[in-house]
């Protein structure tokens, strides 16, 4: 049985300890939680351990905290030469201390506490320094999502960003439209259809076939009555942006 | 039974004419295309017309074309005092010719050619002059969607500007992650998930809970490496302003 621990206690922490208490592969050994008193109640049964000298050996050590802290957690690993990884979409393998071996398991996806996931469809995306380590590190993966990439930092960086794009973006945009329909007493469900149906487009055709509306149109009367509508400030800014960039981006068809 | 008929042969008038026709409550009377030799072949029966003159007495009339081609149909109509609706989310009602009864029948979805839709779940918006029309446009309503909305011009106008801002810039914004990983040699298919994710969580938390990321986080430091990463240009910009915004609305909580 392969033996995996978790350090963290946060969304992403605690989603993949759920996934990997399922797997009939995997052994969830320990679960660090800074915070010697979570708030948290885990829906599955753990050793949670507040004190990094209570971790035992393990086939794999996963960082799961903020961004900030990997790099210092790294160098507090009282072991040498085992597999330590850390999720994050943004930063560097190198930045993990060089007395353990170095690897990367980045489950792109948005986490919410309470919102469970299927996990078998959640990509992760796999870095590592070697290839015995890559066959461990995706044997650990598979047991727990159908999608399993290898994927360089560099690689990485540029999803990261993407997702950005797609999830924190997106989400605003959404946030944009739900105050533009409660200032005019408009229920903002009548939109969510429209939003899922959106999103479920791009599942058969690209984003360019499935770009439709006044920009993609160079419909400029609908244009510029939207932005008289939405007079200035950052709504103003953005569909003008927004706008401006998909009329570029026709001309270069 | 309800009689309807829909001038217009694109891609609205094709789904909502598929809509009826499997409706028990109404009988699509006719279609009427412009050309007279219509690419598409339709999935269903129904008389196709050409000529305005062919028109039979239908107790509603939908104008489901482009939307500069509304007022001008309304106005080539041959008979008087009928019930005519159109289907656009910017036209006002008013432009609709004085001689018939004006009313609007909004189906707030996008509609794609080869993608069949359960109209079922599509939001239709309605607006008209007097109650006993909107009785009637009601009933036709929901014989084809469970959701039906009395919505006035300048609530529709709402609607439509966040139309754009959920459909088509989300869309945008999913093509610029669809070119940053090709750029990377990154397959677009590992942000499916995410995309998908990112509208189902609005189904469950507001949008402004749903907010994740660095800009929300206030992160500056991978804020800066992610605009480093895209150079210059629209994407640069649009990381950017969005980022600002979403920073400025986290201020007014």
């Amino acid at each position: 049985m392969i033996t995996v621990s978790i350090i963290g206690f946060g969304n992403v922490a605690q989603h993949l300890a759920a996934a990997f208490y399922e797997s009939p592969e995997i052994s969830l050994l320990q679960l660090f939680s800074r915070n010697s008193n979570p708030s948290s109640i885990l829906p599955f049964e753990v050793e949670i351990i507040h004190n990094f000298e209570e971790l035992k050996k393990a086939d794999l050590y996963i960082i799961a905290t903020s961004d900030g802290a990997i790099s210092e957690i790294s160098e507090k690993l009282s072991f040498e030469n085992q597999l330590v990884a850390h999720t994050s979409g943004s930063v560097s393998m190198n930045d993990l201390s060089g007395k353990n071996r170095k690897a990367v398991f980045y489950p792109l996806q948005t986490f919410s506490k309470n919102k469970k996931l299927d996990f078998k469809n959640v990509p992760i995306c796999l870095e590592c320094e070697s290839e015995t380590d890559y066959h461990l590190l995706e044997k650990i993966a598979k047991s727990i999502s159908h999608k399993v990439f290898p994927i360089t930092s560099e690689q990485r960086k540029s999803l990261h960003v993407s997702a950005v794009f797609v999830n924190n973006f997106t989400n605003h945009l959404y946030h944009i439209a739900d105050q533009i329909c409660s200032e005019q007493n408009v229920s903002f469900e009548i939109l969510k259809p429209l939003i899922l149906e959106t999103a479920d487009k791009i599942l058969t055709l690209s984003p360019k076939d499935a770009q439709t509306g006044p920009a993609k149109r160079n419909d400029l009367d609908t244009i510029h009555s939207h932005l008289e509508f939405l007079g200035s400030g950052n709504r103003h800014n953005i569909y003008q942006l927004l706008t401006h960039s998909i009329i570029e981006d026709g001309k270069k068809l």
